[in-house]
């Protein structure tokens, strides 16, 4: 706590203010990162499943952009929450983590009942897809030399590609949105 | 050292016998780890992009099942490396990981430049495929509902569908081998 007060420029009585223990810092941090990655979830049944994939991507990977040191406490602390956290805190965010992989999961499946992917395991392609998004906090860079935008584009265009049947959606509208408003080509929309 | 003495049944001068400090134990298991990963390489420039992926991915997630406990203390303390390590040790990993990530981008950049593989950035590619493939760590079971050899078919299969441009090679044998060779399938060969 001596440390934390130093950083942030306060006393530590004032910190304690705020934070009756750093186990509720730690929690924090963690609530946040869990409750944004939820609400970056929008499932429109109307929409195709590949742009819902494509937006859910899209909105993760800006997130984790804006804010790497939050992503990077949430992986790198992930192994010792149980030590930290009480049973609710830990609940709270394992039903989050269970969200969002599920709805990474359904969408994959139903991509799947409507004839638009392939048959696939949606179990083990939700989990790889969760490993290349979030794991981007190893690397990505809020001012880096592409933007969250276009990796999002660059992930979203080679997954969708690999589970998408139709030819010709596969080659004109991987993304399931007007290629004239993704980033970094002529005429593109601002961002929405 | 006590714990760790304790947890191997010997006394801690045997553990000093054997390793000079912790640290020493820590880059032991990284160094192996390390270079398990580069030796998965087998950069073939006679075999197809798809099938040097393929194979790459297959090795990799085998090694990850086989040894999950490495891998978990890899990326944890991939962070704090630069506190345990001698800037030799650090460089030494440093160079090995570059390998991985080089072999990656530089296969995808063979598929791209043979009009194998549609035009993509192959910098942003190789580091979501690192966190695909190497995250799995974190779920990955040697005894799980799938193998590690049936995972890394769905992986490449969804990853590969989407970067092969020919619609019969993405639709037939987009790995670059024979599916009958393939694990799970009838008739499948005995694991090479």
């Amino acid at each position: 706590m001596d440390d934390i007060a130093d950083a942030v420029g306060l006393n530590k009585a004032t910190v304690y203010h705020y934070y009756a223990s750093k186990s509720l810092i730690l929690y924090d941090i963690y609530k946040r990162a869990a409750d944004f990655t939820v609400a970056a979830v929008h499932d429109d049944p109307t929409a195709s499943a590949r742009e819902t994939i494509y937006q859910f991507t899209r909105r993760l990977l800006i997130g984790i952009a804006s804010n790497i040191e939050q992503a990077a406490v949430y992986f790198q602390e992930g192994p010792y929450i149980t030590e930290w956290f009480t049973e609710d805190q830990v609940a709270y965010i394992r039903q989050a983590e269970a969200q969002v992989y599920e709805h990474i999961r359904d969408v994959i499946d139903r991509g799947i009942a409507s004839g638009e992917f392939y048959e696939c395991d949606s179990h083990v392609l939700a989990l790889g897809y969760i490993g290349m998004t979030l794991g981007s906090y190893r690397w990505l860079r809020p001012h880096g030399r592409r933007t969250a935008e276009e990796i999002a584009v660059e992930f979203s265009t080679a997954l969708l590609r690999g589970l998408i049947r139709d030819e010709k959606v596969r080659a004109e509208t991987p993304l399931g949105v007007d290629p004239a408003e993704l980033p970094g080509k002529p005429g593109a929309a601002p961002a929405r």
